[in-house]
């Protein structure tokens, strides 16, 4: 799985995903993150990439040239890798913008079965539409807050589509939450020592009994997910009714 | 604004916070990022910090202490920076967690009236729940998707609450996107040149007519809101009726 990630800030996306999981995945060659500065695109002499809006309004935009340009670059160098032609080689390509359907475990299930991803990071007030219109296949949101550039967005996105790649989890890293697979909270969890600051670990996770931890831990979803998710829990009810 | 990040892995929030706007605000002393690692805090020889789960299980969990006394540290610097006492320099507690509300942009500014806030990484299956009991003010997702550790989300909330710190946004960083403002998803954007690929910018952003302008471009979010982001737009037509 290749990630080629369109940013004017490639240091910090490669610092963002330098972690633990992800930063091994990589030299063990399961997956490979490639940032690519669109400044180096640009084509004036100040390495300019923005200017003002039409129809007026604050801020800067990004020009569709340069982005053009670097989406081209990417797609030979794919094309050139499977020997194909550019036309063929074209892969999925994702704007991160606050203008996209909302990002979700199935969404990053669907992206992980792509064999090259261009993710595409805005910057300033956005990127002039047309370059959009030509270039991208899906406009995706992680959340109805506003950040200041698309990167750490797409760093939410290479890291929860890595992790779904086969053998880029080890078992020790817990293959599969339970959140959002059976569509409630996880339950609370406890490790050594049994009693820390006078609170002792809750008497059934060490009674041996794995009936009774089951409901237990269950219970306990349902309460934590009612409490702090409302919308899950409501769609949980509708669905077991 | 003073962010101290609790984490196994500082590089990876440091090299992702080193982005433009952040990293600017930081050299201006607007904002200060303080990535501490939770290991140096680890109470034995190997440095471990994580133990199997009670009550069975996949994935290690974070230990109670470690985490303990790195919050200790940090509270304990904070007091003497402020010549109070460590009870009195409490600050708020976010930890980055799928078992949590929902990050938006209205909590991005509340947590913007803060003077210091400790976010929180877990990593591996996550944290035993006793030390979050103790320490934990807000219990913070930033959406419905599984990622490796709680690092990326810290800093989608580090960027997302800075940017609303008075003097870090300059006026050409378009202080406000209209996204959310309204409830309504922003419409499309053009910049030179004006004709691009063969494709003119829209006549009516170069007519010169503000009315206009504004009326097309409520249309456009409208018609995007619609497609993309359906809850939204229910919830604004519900609002306007």
């Amino acid at each position: 799985m290749n990630f080629h990630i369109m940013t004017l800030f490639p240091d910090m996306v490669k610092g963002g995903l330098s972690g633990s999981i992800i930063g091994r995945a990589e030299s063990a060659g399961l997956i490979s993150v490639e940032a690519v500065n669109i400044r180096d695109f640009a084509f004036n002499k100040h390495n300019k990439v923005d200017d003002y809006t039409y129809g007026g309004g604050a801020g800067m935009l990004m020009q569709a040239e340069p982005v053009y340009l670097c989406y081209e670059d990417i797609v030979k160098d794919i094309a050139a890798r499977k020997s194909i032609s550019a036309d063929e080689a074209k892969p999925r390509v994702i704007y991160l913008t606050p203008q996209g359907k909302l990002f979700d475990q199935k969404m990053a299930a669907e992206f992980s079965e792509e064999e090259d991803l261009i993710l595409l990071c805005g910057h300033y007030e956005g990127i002039d539409e047309r370059v959009l219109d030509e270039i991208v296949t899906d406009h995706v949101s992680v959340g109805d807050f506003v950040l200041t550039g698309g990167e750490i967005p797409a760093m939410i996105v290479v890291d929860a589509v890595s992790r779904l790649v086969p053998g880029v989890l080890s078992n020790s890293d817990s293959p599969e939450y339970e959140s959002f697979s059976d569509g409630l909270l996880e339950y609370p969890q406890y490790t050594r020592p049994e009693v820390w600051h006078d609170m002792p670990v809750p008497a059934v996770l060490i009674s041996g009994d794995h009936a009774k931890v089951d409901r237990w831990r269950h219970e306990m979803s349902l309460e934590r997910t009612k409490e702090r998710r409302p919308d899950l829990y409501e769609r949980y009810m509708d669905r077991t009714e």
